[in-house]
């Protein structure tokens, strides 16, 4: 019995972004088939800011059992221990035979499968002649939706805000030169979400940062950086009249965006148009005319990471990349 | 950042009994000392009768968060897929940074800190002059049992009794050419009771095994084998007026052999004299009489699995022995 194990650099070579959308649609189509399992995340409450906690994932179909431990906060890292302030690592289970069989750094797998869920909802609630791209945040993330969307539709312009000028100049550098895609420095949000046909939100908002009247009609807005009570970037105004589609109606109403017009009654539960499994699949209908905003609220679960570390474990066996350990005979 | 790899014969070699049985008094104690963060596990509902299930636990004093990934049920596996029905694996986390630090086969830590578990009840609760053990059931937990046991005290003879003749032969040759312990095979369960100074259960029983009148007074009983809802070993009138000392009330009132009584009302909750914990601190007494009848109920905790493989890890590194691989520069 052996496991095999995969650095951080083999997994960025195993998989391309493409591959990741695939396999983020793909557990987005499993969550509503009743295909998977996923039980509430434990985690440690270690002495702020560090945190790590674990996210369990089994997806009938590939018979995998993922566990992911991922860490984050820890600021005196580098310095300290020579080690970034956060850290993820990938456990997959055959579910056949309970074997650990992979070990992966999955350090990259988050930002990877998170940049291809917007990627995915763009496909399914974008309008189809959707040219301008506003990026409200302009991190890493920012950077991973535009190499995702960029794979799926012809991006003309990107129209990018962050209250740092210094990253948005960085940003508009990298992406320009990455994807030769002009990047245009916005001087206030409301002059970058003027211009958008998809707003994407990647930042660590913790209160409104995009207007409701801000917004014109037909925008598609990918709304990424709230996963957690106490996030926030959309002015809740937005949901009133838009079509909301969350990856989990658990979460979202939990921790995510949707959260926030929910609790200020702005909409009810019902008003939510449903989860992005049930459009892929053709039960809820996605995009219906060229005037509705669109939002696609995003908090994350554990059978993305499931699928596209099954994808990646696939893709090392096929290729013969990684090393076998044998923990037992 | 590396981390190190511990195969199941590198951790035989790298743990003796006696520093098992140290690590889990120190577990004990630390559960009751708020040093130790136990979240509840997390399993997946697998197509029966495999299970596999997750157990996390963080230990303050050694800054290491555990966790255990253990399968079970899996009968078709060494025919299927070469590998034994139930495996294990341990992976520890460095609190200060998040980072993996190491990855252990964990299939020996389950018997041997659960072997330890009974002989740190029996040096705080059995009698002094004790030296007849009796076993009712004689598998593998059964002899880590005297394994640990023997590490503590001079067991002068064990009175074994199994509903599978062959089973307890087998042990009996086992014990006595391993331990020099002299085994008599009891012809009935009454029998092998009557004769105990130490009672250990360690069967997979559904329904009452040990009658409350075959007890005599003074014994101490160390029920191992009821650790979920369903399993059973001895008839709850026992409790009555027993010492009962369990490993964590929590858990032993909601599945542990102390469930049983609990729930007929024979005992009430205040009637559980303490955790084990209490008891090794000094907080509340152990055995106070040699007529006394004592209890320990024993679920099972991921401190225990925290501080065993904590130990092993520290023991691996001191010692040189494991193999370490860098997932990420």
């Amino acid at each position: 019995m052996k496991t095999l194990l995969l650095t951080k650099d083999e997994v960025r070579r195993l998989i391309g972004m493409t591959e990741v959308i695939g396999a983020v649609e793909e557990a987005y189509k499993a969550f509503n088939s009743d295909q998977v399992e996923q039980p509430d995340y434990i985690g440690i409450d270690l002495p702020p800011p560090g945190e790590i906690d674990f996210k369990l994932g089994y997806y009938k179909a590939n018979e995998l059992i993922s566990m992911k431990a991922s860490s984050g906060g820890f600021v005196d890292n580098p310095t300290a221990h020579g080690v970034p302030n956060g850290m993820a690592t990938i456990f997959l289970f055959d579910a056949r035979s309970g074997a650990l069989i992979c070990v992966m750094d999955g350090s990259l797998i988050l930002g990877l499968r998170t940049g291809a869920s917007g990627a995915v909802s763009v496909r399914a609630l974008a309008r189809k002649n959707a040219r301008k791209v506003t990026s409200i945040g302009t991190g890493n993330q920012a950077r991973m939706q535009i190499r995702a969307i960029n794979e799926i539709m012809k991006i003309e312009e990107i129209h990018a805000w962050d209250n740092s000028r210094d990253t948005l100049s960085k940003y508009k550098a990298d992406i320009e030169s990455e994807f030769g895609i002009p990047v245009i420095m916005a001087n206030s949000k409301k002059e970058a979400v003027a211009q958008a046909d998809i707003l994407i939100t990647t930042t660590r908002g913790k209160g409104s940062l995009v207007e409701a009247d801000w917004v014109k009609p037909g925008t598609h807005i990918v709304a990424i950086g709230t996963d957690q009570r106490g996030k926030q970037e959309l002015d809740p105004e937005i949901f009133r009249n838009a079509k909301v589609v969350v990856d989990s109606i658990a979460q979202c109403t939990e921790k995510g965006e949707t959260w926030h017009p929910l609790n200020k009654g702005i909409i009810a539960r019902d008003d939510i148009h449903g989860e992005i499994g049930e459009v892929l699949l053709g039960r809820k209908p996605g995009r219906e005319s060229d005037d509705e905003i669109t939002i696609f609220d995003s908090t994350g679960m554990a059978i993305q990471d499931n699928t596209t570390a099954g994808t990646i474990y696939q893709n090392a066996i096929a290729n013969g990349v990684g090393t076998f350990f044998q923990f037992f005979e």
